[in-house]
């Protein structure tokens, strides 16, 4: 081991790391090395590897030879700075960082000014022949010193900087005069003996010591630990130190430090942003005690260090190919960059500055695309609240469907369709949502509930409007009698606005200003590269012509789901369904078909206007008929009051009579009940209506001249053998249809894969299966027992616990569903070959979802009509990492 | 082709087939050839293969060389018999019958006096001087060929028959004369004209080929087909047809026919046991036209003949080492057999026949333990109706537990409890039965429910109890405020009798006679014998002392399955149940918690002391909390009457305070709910009272120096995760209870896999397990997506319509969910080398499960303790199934 190399220099012609080294050097020690080798003035310093930290946790000590190491690396870091570490005429001063492979809040950030003490403050105050800067230096390192090394409490310290200033009647820090500055350092002192029982360390290489530890240890803390698992950080890379000679932007006028973007983060426009201020250290910067200048300033007071500045953002980014964030300091007229680093920026920006970049020349297509992070599009979709607003926040659900909404308080779908009539925005705020309340979700602004997951009624729904939706937000409750919800104290009632935004799932009373933010063509040039890169295809899950038309204008290459019975809640329908529910034989219940199967017709005929050319999967009723009757405590306590009011015996025998219906359709557990298939093999004249409806719509599309792709699916399939019998009656009903229109249309007829038994015996199944499209959202509730609508008790929990990473209704999992899934896969192409397979569930537009689809073979993934563009970025995504693999 | 042989000869020394080659012969003609080959007369016949069945039924035509084989075999017979076929003076007449490798009803039987026409009757009744029973004989030929070869219903010609009798004024068919026979003949041949438009076929050769056809193709009939299907019999497998010349028994007063056992079928004892008829035919014994003469009275009858039937009958049983039901007609003072077959017997007597066999040194014990059908022990160890007695079935309902029973009718669990103090035997009738009935069902002599399938908590906890129990009766509708139900215009009032037997579903008005079958010895020799056997041990679910011990009675090695929760519905214990559940914070819970703890070791205490030497496995909370508390239509009811009632705010305030929480803890699926370890992460303080609880009734024990082996079990598990967690818990609590009471025990902490995400991802989870459980229940439910409680809506019609052979809650799915228990063990074992594991659904009773789970490497199963005796045998019998494969 002893001689394996520990530490690196940077910052002169040594310089022994670069930037592909970031692995061993950590994101900030590879850009300070590459910035050395590009010649751009850097203060001299070395890293310690990241492999020191790993054997350092491990063993809970440095490695043979590491000490040495660090000691040569100081004597080169002394003769470049003509200064000696702990020298009390000539001090060197460091700074110490810590720097992962990627950035990483929760570990510890910065010491400056170490290697100060009670001997060498006086050194410094002496050369610069500057006390104050010394001591308030001095004082800004015990402070950080304390903080971050010490793990003493930052306001123990302020307070009393606080205390001294009031004491002295002045506002700002650099108010303090050199005397306070001293008596601040003795009680600064006094408190590091008080916290941690010693004496603060006089000896630069034991702070030294200890900063370098503090780092090291760093890695393993909490906030740490959790934001590696949350994202996907292994634990053992470890981290990285480096040690920098300091530079002073705070010794007077002529001095300064700043933070820039190479380009604007806000709007992507190519030009030099950024802010700085005079006399200054880096953290006050940060720290918004004084108001910075804009980096335009510069230009005027330091002309030369401005042109200097210029000639290197300009390298930097020509040289990483990528808009930068950079740190800079101007000690005594000379200019020195102590970061940079890939800078964050708005989605709009990203998008920009990829578009700009590929025009440039700068970078090639691909990697123009792989900038833009799918869900940072969702935003560019929505309205979004005006980032200048400030508003209080009354309580937090899901964040169920994106956007930013704001709208007066109603608690009745009727009433929020009622509203719409005369021109007035709602916010419908339920308990929960149930399929009769979509008039109303249609017609208000958003949708607040109290109970339900991301995959509630109410979400999906919302969704698939691309309505904004908070969920779950289970702190507020509402009282329908009084007309008001109430969170604690707050009370909000019928007509109040509210504002939420379906992004965060914050709720607020009041109107919070909404903008929506741009949709520039840049978007459209990303998505158009992306659809040149993609393999997997995107559609889209719509249940109205409408919808359909919006997911094709969204990029959509077809249905992927068409949920029929969402066609059966519109006003003039749901009594013709109901007389169908209520129908006590065949021949009754056929009549009432007869009456949806026009109503049926128009819709599929819309669709399939909207989608000429692509295919679209229409699924056949699914869910269990009790849905559609009013509910049971609705009806009993109806009962109760008309006996209360007496004398309307028929009126309570109707009502009795549609009670009685309920409480035979009542189920238990009605996800696992009489639904999907179960209903077309008990009933199968409601399934013979709608394949009539579908045939009949596609063979007048198909005379008009449109090419229509119907893909009839059949729901709910456990066992190959409901799908045989369901799909000779399908065919039957379509030959028969198509004999009537004298029409031949080609058409497909699958299932849907959402009970694990399906994927289990999914050979089977293939073998009278056309397509498959994967339910996932049902497949994740059998899979893992949850109930969507329930799991709310607990599933928040979980992901606080880290028993799950995230909810699986948003993003699939992959080690349980997604085996079945694979296994599905497998094993239907094992008897079907080239067996055309999607994804339908809310999963379908979850980037990390939709590239597992990638690659485990799907053919397609459908998603939200306002999920389409985030899905065919990821799809590209998939296949440009597959690439880098 | 030409050489292949399709025909084999039996019944002289020339017989070409034996025992052995019953799938080319089929079991008739294998049996006959044997019987010939043992020197027991039979009539000279002819089998024509299987194959030939298979290739006719594939190609629609004989194959090459078959009809020179017939005319060869044909040759044989005349000589044999000393007659021609189809010669006018000295005609040959024969049966033919189909027989394939089982015995299979549904298809073509027989056909008598092939070989007939109007010149060769003249034939026989000059040769025999019997014009009558030339023309009997004549008449039953043209009915038997009408019904079974040209399909005219049987009833076409039994009309005219009766017309006959009815104007000749006579009753018996043998008092028809010659002359009214010969006007029948006419009118028959008359109706096959009407029927086919073709005259009767005269030329006998024509007959025997239509007969065979008729044989061949009723392979493929419907009742058949379904047959086939529902008992596995593969669909190319064919049928042979026998080909048999005619011996008559209905030729005179030393003539005669009968069938007989050679041990009494309904007792096993060892005695010969039979009825016959003179002058008849085998037909007219089957008819029961004319009531038989005990066997006995041959002796007397027809010494000579019936010494000769004995000699024959001890040669058959000691060839074949089996009770054999055979079939002989006298034909003029001279025997034949015609058939011989392992005779059908009764539980009782299969028990008997084997035990004795075996001593008499017939069979080894492996054979006789093979002989017992493991689902008929069930009948054994509950009192059925009286064989003999007679009813009229008012409904029938699912065969949810077995046993049949007497009672008054009474509709509340409350009412069986107050009835049985008085001493009056009930049946509780109910909708559907809910934890809280248990009492009742205790209480009661059996259970007869409107809904639930055989899974549904009725059927699950009566046969736990070993109660007879009819669910799903969907054709009776309970009217509580009557106080009746009603099956249409049967009206049965709360108080009257009925009776139900739980074995087959059926429900009738008034008091059938009960006999409880006797349990003999005998049974728990057989048992003895199957232990000795069997590789896989079984243990029982009970959830109480009483259970445990009727459990260790029935042979189980252990409890598989204890469910804690059912303590909790004690009268005494609930008030303390539902005070936890209303518990606002942590504290007031355990409160509560701590009321129940001493209640639950009670029990605990009790079921170890029971299984001294056995592990019980107990399960931890698992139900949701609702479950404990009443139901909300009930609460919503009870406001509405006291707000009717008026003055009484208080006690609207408490019910409306628990419908509150009620309607809190209410889900939509709650199966797929806030149950099982969900429960235990969220309010850990349960299942910590719970571990206290056992570990300390373990300790106690363990001191007075029993051998006590708790396996602890977390329900529900979806994730690694949720165990890893929840065993910490357990641990921490088990050793601290452990050390206050200075006792240290060896204890298990394992998990059920009853999720299809568990079994996914079994090995993960096994890696914290230290057992394994399947709940196949609960398995079936998500990897079908039935729910059990409401699937009785459609699964009764899967099952009819063949897309399920049965139902999954009875018999383990093995296509499906099975593969999933197979990945589950697999994965388990690949990370844990010894795992131990079971299964603890109601599958573990069920003996093709039981097969599948000895195949699959379980290492027990678990059942209600009726059920272990049957789970004995059969995993008997699959230790013996693989030695024979």
């Amino acid at each position: 081991m002893a001689d394996n190399k520990f530490v690196y220099l940077f910052g002169n012609d040594n310089t022994e790391g670069k930037n592909s080294m970031k692995n061993l050097l950590g994101g900030k020690g590879a850009n300070l090395a590459e910035m050395s080798n590009l010649g751009i003035p850097v203060p001299a310093g070395f890293t310690i590897t990241t492999e020191v930290c790993v054997l350092y946790l491990k063993d809970n000590k440095y490695p043979t030879g590491l000490l040495e190491q660090i000691d040569e690396a100081l004597l080169t870091l002394e003769e470049e700075n003509n200064k000696k570490f702990g020298d009390p005429d000539n001090p060197l001063l460091l700074s110490v960082r810590s720097g992962a492979r990627v950035s990483m809040p929760g570990m510890m950030d910065t010491v400056l000014n170490l290697g100060l003490n009670d001997t060498t403050v006086k050194g410094i105050a002496r050369k610069s022949n500057n006390e104050r800067f010394a001591y308030d230096s001095y004082r800004r390192f015990l402070t950080m010193f304390g903080d971050v090394v010490l793990d003493i409490e930052h306001a123990r310290f302020e307070t009393l900087l606080e205390e001294k200033k009031h004491e002295l009647g002045v506002d700002q820090d650099t108010e303090i005069d050199v005397d306070s500055l001293k008596d601040l350092v003795e009680k600064f002192k006094g408190v590091i003996k008080e916290h941690t029982g010693e004496d603060f360390p006089q000896d630069p290489r034991k702070q030294l010591q200890m900063a370098i530890d503090a780092v090291f240890n760093s890695w393993n803390n909490q906030r740490a630990k959790k934001y590696r698992k949350l994202n996907g950080i292994a634990d053992d890379w470890g981290t990285a130190v480096n040690v920098q000679s300091m530079v002073y932007g705070n010794m007077g006028e002529n001095c300064g430090t700043g933070v820039a973007f190479t380009r604007d983060p806000a709007t992507g426009e190519k030009r030099f942003f950024g802010e700085f201020l005079t006399n200054a250290q880096g953290e006050d910067v940060v720290a918004g005690i004084r108001t910075p200048q804009p980096i335009e300033d510069l230009k005027n007071n330091m002309p030369e260090v401005y042109n200097k500045l210029e000639s290197i953002y300009k390298k930097l980014e020509n040289h990483f190919r990528d808009m930068q964030d950079i740190e800079f300091t101007i000690q005594e007229g000379k200019l020195y960059m102590l970061q940079t680093r890939t800078g964050k920026r708005t989605a709009a920006a990203a998008i920009r500055i990829a578009v700009e970049m590929e025009k440039e020349g700068l970078i090639d297509k691909k990697t123009a695309v792989s900038r833009i992070e799918p869900s940072q599009i969702d935003k560019l979709l929505h309205p979004m609240f005006d980032p200048d607003a400030t508003y209080d926040v009354i309580a937090t659900g899901l964040p169920a469907s994106p956007g930013a909404a704001v709208g007066r308080v109603v608690f009745t779908a009727e009433d929020a369709e009622e509203k719409a009539k005369e021109g007035i925005k709602t916010i419908l705020v339920r308990t929960e949502t149930s399929p009769e309340d979509i008039g109303g979700m249609d017609a208000s602004e958003g949708i607040l509930t109290v109970r339900g997951g991301m995959t509630s009624h109410a979400a999906v729904v919302a969704r698939g409007m691309g309505k904004p939706c908070v969920a779950g937000c289970g702190a507020i409750t509402i009282d329908m009698e009084r007309g008001d919800f109430t969170n604690g104290s707050v009370v909000v009632n019928e007509g109040d606005f509210i504002s939420i935004d379906g992004s965060t799932g914050d709720v607020i009373v009041g109107e919070v200003e909404l903008i929506s933010p741009e949709l520039t063509g840049e978007l459209d040039t990303i998505l158009q590269w992306a659809d040149e890169i993609r393999r997997l295809k995107v559609r889209a899950n719509a249940d109205t012509p409408h919808d359909a038309g919006v997911a094709r204008e969204f990029g959509a290459q077809g249905i992927g789901l068409c949920r029929t019975e969402h066609m059966f809640f519109g006003e003039e329908r749901i009594p013709a369904v109901r007389e169908m529910i209520m129908a006590e034989d065949v021949e009754s219940r056929k009549v009432a078909l007869e009456k949806l199967l026009p109503m049926q017709k128009e819709d599929f005929t819309g669709i399939f206007r909207a989608m000429d050319g692509f295919p679209v999967t229409i699924r056949l009723l699914d869910p269990p008929l009790h849905e559609f009757l009013p509910n049971q405590e609705e009806l009993t306590e109806r009962i109760c009051e008309l006996e209360k009011a007496g004398d309307n015996e028929k009126e309570i025998w109707e009502v009795q009579k549609v009670l009685d219906r309920v409480d035979i359709l009542k189920e238990i557990n009605p996800m696992l009940g009489h639904r999907g298939c179960r209903l077309g093999i008990t009933y199968p004249e409601v399934y013979e209506m709608q394949v009539r409806a579908i045939i009949e719509a596609a063979c007048d599309l198909t005379r008009e001249g449109l090419e229509v792709v119907p893909e009839i699916m059949i729901p709910l399939v456990s066992h190959v053998k409901e799908l045989a019998l369901t799909k000779e009656d399908v065919k039957t009903t379509a030959e028969a249809t198509m004999r009537d229109c004298g029409v031949e249309i080609e058409y497909l007829v699958g299932t849907m894969i959402e009970l694990p038994r399906a994927a289990i015996t999914a050979d089977q199944i293939a073998e009278e299966a056309e397509f498959f499209s994967f339910g996932t959202n049902d497949l994740t509730q059998t899979t893992f027992g949850f109930s969507r609508d329930d799991a709310g008790k607990f599933l928040p929990l979980y992901v606080d616990k880290g028993i799950l990473e995230e909810d699986p209704f948003a993003v699939l999992d992959q080690e349980g569903v997604g085996q079945l899934v694979k296994i599905g896969i497998e094993k239907g192409r094992s008897t079907r070959e080239n067996l055309k397979i999607g994804i339908c569930g809310e999963h379908g537009g979850d980037p990390k979802s939709v590239k597992f689809g990638h690659e485990i073979g799907l053919n397609y993934v459908s998603c939200s009509p306002f999920r389409v563009p985030i899905a065919r970025i990821a799809a590209a995504h998939a296949v440009i990492e597959n690439e880098n693999k």
